[in-house]
């Protein structure tokens, strides 16, 4: 446990009084990178060694990932401090006919009431190393693209087999860091049982809802406790009521008087997927074809979803995830597109590479090993964005529906069951299948033909439109304006039909081959039968492209880091990262200054008793009341709610702990600034800005609001 | 002439180097009350009676009224600086069918290129003095209501006349000042022959359009240069080609470097309205019944206005001042709406009420004298309110479309003739009966049949829905839905048959008496002929109001005074007042600041090449071409566009002056922020916050994009 040496160590630090100089940084840091940094130049009061120690324990090690959030450990006994967002599902599934707990809130009053989150996992990274020479060992350069990347994948499973057997009970995965260039294997252990301990309510967790996604300023109190529990062994186990509360193997000390403006915080996290070595006509492609279309589609879904489940309070409730999750993709997008023209990223990425290409040209030697890569990937692109529409209308043919996403899987089950183990298409690995499973029965309770039959036949109308759809045989008739009746015809008979509604029927299902599949009759069985060869093809096509631009995309880092003379921080790409930065707010405009924290006030002022702006009376009381203990931020004169910190994050990240420079946890990570969007192209410290809820509101809610003073205590917090 | 006077005075002064401590503070001031302030501490640098000498020349006498804005003498020609959009139809009216100069700006390359602004006069005050001894003479305690309102028009009008006849050529107006309390005479010189100088396009000069109305932060050129010429003998005349520019008593100083943060301002102008002293009924009334409604009304001309113009740019045009007034006003109520509901206002008002009862309460010689009042101001707003509806529909069935409105006039001047004088209604006494003539005639050249009749249907439906209105014989076929039919028929057959559509015979029809115009069978004529009597009574109605109203306010007034133990600066009237305090911005909401300066990197961001937010290409270019010569902010590294500062304004303070410490003119008022609407209510200095453009942007603009150096020469500007 760590918690005690930093105890002893924050009694010896301020005498040191260190004065931070330095700003936010771009760079999400590989933990591999951190010797790269000089942190305590530019903030950090503790040795850099209780962050990150590849031979011991450290701050790293109270950190896991919790579904696709980033998650804390803040006590010994397993309790994680979470985003509200993240435990949303656990919070609507704990729910009974008699207790909505995303409206009411989630409080265990003893550790017998914690609810089990149903399909979470908590994961645990245990070690990592460096494995490029032996993936790259399996190719050469005359291999074609699509052989390549199959040759690729296949190493990096056997790699991950390999780690599994000789590591019984965790789990190993290979990631590529730099496109077709850097590979590592991490090894986790996956915890299974995962309880909900306390949530405040939607009108506070998710205060602001849609309005306030991507915001600044904020009052979300958007946080989760959440704890894991293992077998009596100390083991990764299913729930079960013997269970006993995971013991982390590194504890995180909650920092209960929290940061103020310009202090030094880090964040610890698993930021997905950033796009800032890629190249111009790769922006062009996104910002032009597929962004766009995704936008569009989305945006139909929302506007659908939304109107057809009107004055619906169940359906409103059963649709509620699905359509949060498209709206934030939705605005997500949307800010990026916008700050692509903003900034007009476009153009400032052609004229770095029209610089590149004037440094490739000088040098015959260069011309003749990268004097291609700009021109084929622009080309590359260009028959990218010839297919954009066909491509995405097929993915949500089969995706988009809930319907026919679950008869994909189970047809493709049947299918990929067949094959060896390292050849199947990851969900279908024996190592996966229970969890493909269980997501699939997860969504069955939740199927809205409704929805589904409305998404479906808005995507046959446009099929009418594409003329690669319009030519498969498979909806052909149903295409377009024309196929209108046809389209209606099939999908009434369908939704009377289908025996995929039923998660018992789905079960059996699984355990079918192809062929007693077809004799099923289902009709969106069949339908993804008609629909599967031309989605087998596109996912060859994109092994193929995929093996193509790997290679591209290498050369061109390749080169650019020649270029510029030094190396530079891989891509996101899902694995845990260290950022850095300062609370401090930013100007998105001319004569507009926002600052770094929020206060309770704000919320009253946003107050205007209609969702999701809706004050519970009870919370307005508290307030007003201004019992707010130790939790009070002097300058502000009372609990700060959300802060502004100039860290480089990404969707991903959520869940992140914002850690001061003592490595205390002094916040929660959950959003970034609507600028800041853009940050998965080009980071500025003029405007990147990500969101959190401060610690000292995270505190104040639980205890005053939740009456949550077990956890306090749990988490050795005085109040 | 002022200026020499100031230049001097400029070289003296710096040496004092006086720090201002005091911050901006609520009050619109009478002259009369300045001597109550002691402005030096606040920040003045200049000695008070350099503002204002009642027995001699003061800044005061630089300051002038534009039609209902407010104008400033900027060189001894005539020149004067007012609000672009006080210009407004002087540009639209100069326009020829070669040159749009809305679209293109306007600039006289010559004096002769000058365009006679038609319409336009320029107001200069001569002198004033209290009359309010004679007034109250005529009235005594006995007076039904009516009579006492009657007996002091009358009166008013009598010491006017008596005026006027004392000074040949001069106009005379009687104000009230506190409501049936104070009345000053101010005696007025009306220049007739006002040209247009210079006026960026509308493109720079109304930037941000409706969409940045009542908007901080603001980039707008929101300016105009005008000139006002007199006959050869130095005396008001109408337009000639032989006049000569009218040499003012005093000319303002141009402070071209400008101001900064901080820096103490103040203005002179002539604010409308203002209800500071008004009671909780009267905000009830207001916020509930009043406002509500013509918001309601506003809001569907504007939507169907706008609709019904759209694609034709002709009718668009025509339209556009109609639309942009009604919007004005719509935006305006509804941020008083929300501003009275934001700040409670109703509540408070109603706790300061309660405080004075039990004041009044206390003594029972004060309750015998005061103790009914607060009761019978509720009564007397409850009356009100039940006949709002009707009233206000009254009132735009006559006067929301403009055929209804001019045969309105037609029709009342064959009434009024016949009056002596003194008893006629204002527009109708031969000495206002020119501009009457006048602002018709201009109407007529723009009248819009399809606008007007959408709008009559509108309310001939709307009728249905009022049962006073719908009891009318006049409208009772048409009213509602089922009148539908009729009321189709007769707007038919009325825009086919009515003469008014012609302002030749619309000034025939001005000579004519009521028998005259019956035998015309003119159809809105028919109309307004039977809506007259009930709308007469509502006129006698509403005198009587007012003569109840006035005592019953004078009544308040008297007992809060009592209350408050001092005096208060009297609500707004449109009469001339000066109002201090300083540059600076302010916090609109939680972690929001704004500060007080725009810049022209700002209209950069804001434009999307779309109006109104459509920068002219090579305004565009200038801006990125940063030739700013003197007028840079050193802390904006630029030319600062709009500013923010902390002075008490309303709607009539368009085109005031900003003046610096020194009595220099260092921006021009136009707007105040959103938050700021409910000034009219109550001024607070954490919101109350009005806008102008910056002198440096103005002379910038004139400069480098107008071309105009002959107008910073006349001005004795450096450049």
């Amino acid at each position: 446990m760590l918690r005690r040496g930093f105890v002893l160590f924050l009694l010896v630090l301020p005498l040191f009084n260190i004065t931070p100089n330095a700003l936010g940084d771009e760079g999400m840091y590989p933990m591999s990178e951190l010797d790269q940094l000089d942190l305590k130049a530019v903030g950090l009061e503790i040795e850099p060694s209780l962050i990150y120690n590849p031979d011991g324990l450290s701050l790293v090690d109270g950190i896991c990932k919790i579904g696709g959030c980033t998650g804390s450990f803040v006590s010994d006994e397993g309790l994680m401090l979470t985003n509200h967002h993240c435990a949303f599902r656990a919070i609507r599934d704990a729910s009974t006919p008699k207790h909505d707990f995303l409206s009411e809130g989630f409080s265990a009053a003893t550790r017998a009431e914690e609810a089990p989150a149903i399909g979470y996992t908590v994961r645990i990274t245990d070690s990592y190393r460096d494995v490029s020479a032996e993936v790259l060992a399996v190719v050469n350069a005359g291999m074609d693209p699509e052989n390549r990347t199959k040759a690729i994948e296949k190493k990096m499973k056997e790699l991950s087999l390999a780690e599994e057997q000789a590591h019984p009970g965790k789990r190993a995965e290979v990631n590529e860091m730099f496109l077709g260039k850097t590979y590592v294997l991490f090894l986790y252990t996956y915890l299974k049982d995962v309880r909900l301990v306390y949530s405040p309510p939607l009108a506070i967790g998710n205060f602001g809802g849609e309005a306030d996604n991507w915001m600044w300023p904020r009052h979300s109190g958007d946080f989760s406790f959440m704890r894991a529990y293992v077998g009596p062994d100390g083991e990764s186990a299913d729930y079960s009521e013997d269970n006993i509360p995971y013991r982390p193997k590194v504890v995180l000390e909650v920092g209960s008087e929290g940061v103020q403006e310009d202090d030094f915080v880090f964040i610890f996290g698993y930021p997905g997927t950033t796009y800032r070595h890629r190249s111009a006509a790769f922006l062009r492609y996104l910002s032009k074809h597929y962004m766009p279309t995704v936008v569009d589609w989305y945006g139909w879904q929302i506007e659908n979803l939304v109107a057809s489940a009107q004055g619906d309070r169940g359906r409103e409730l059963a649709l509620a995830t699905r359509v949060k999750s498209l709206q934030n993709t939705y605005k997500n997008f949307r800010g990026k597109l916008q700050g692509i023209e903003r900034l007009d990223l476009l153009a400032s990425r052609k004229q770095q590479e029209e610089q590149l290409q004037i440094f490739i040209d000088s040098d015959s030697q260069r011309q003749e090993n990268y004097g291609q890569v700009l021109g084929r990937l622009d080309d590359y692109y260009t028959q990218r964005a010839e297919t954009t529409a066909f491509d995405l209308w097929l993915r949500y043919m089969l995706r988009s529906s809930e319907t026919m996403s679950a008869a994909l899987i189970v047809w493709e089950n049947s299918i990929e069951k067949n094959k060896p183990e390292t050849e199947r298409e990851s969900a279908y690995m024996a190592r996966n299948l229970d969890q493909t499973i269980n997501s699939l029965v997860i969504k069955a309770d939740s199927f809205d033909p409704q929805a589904d039959a409305l998404i479906m036949s808005e995507l046959l109308r446009r099929a009418g439109d594409i003329s690669q759809a319009k030519k498969l045989s498979a909806v052909s008739d149903m295409a377009g304006s024309k196929g209108e009746k046809e389209a209606q015809k099939f999908l009434q008979r369908a939704f009377e039909k289908s025996l995929l509604m039923d998660s018992d029927k789905l079960l059996k299902a699984m355990e079918m081959d192809t062929a007693e599949l077809q004799k099923m009759n289902d009709p969106f069985l069949q339908l993804v039968a008609e629909l599967y060869p031309p989605y087998l093809e596109l996912r060859q096509e994109n092994k193929r492209r995929k093996g193509e631009l790997d290679q591209l995309q290498a050369t061109l880092q390749e080169i650019k880091r020649q270029f510029q003379g030094q190396d530079f921080v891989p891509d996101a790409n899902g694995t845990l990262r260290l950022t850095y930065g300062r609370i401090e707010g930013y100007s998105p405009r001319d004569a507009v200054h926002l600052t770094p924290f929020t206060t309770l006030e704000g919320i009253l002022e946003k107050d205007t008793g209609v969702k999701p702006f809706a004050v519970p009376e009870r919370f307005r009381d508290l307030i007003v009341a201004g019992d707010f203990g130790p939790f009070v931020n002097a300058d502000l004169g009372g609990v700060p709610v959300n802060m502004l910190y100039s860290t480089d994050t990404t969707g991903g990240n959520s869940g992140s702990p914002v850690l001061n420079a003592r490595g205390q946890v002094v916040g929660l990570n959950f959003d970034r600034a609507w600028e800041a969007t853009i940050n998965d192209f080009a980071w500025d410290h003029s405007y990147s800005r990500s969101i959190g809820v401060d610690i000292r509101y995270v505190l104040w809610v639980t205890l005053k609001f939740g009456g949550a003073e077990r956890l306090l205590q749990e988490m050795r917090v005085d109040f």
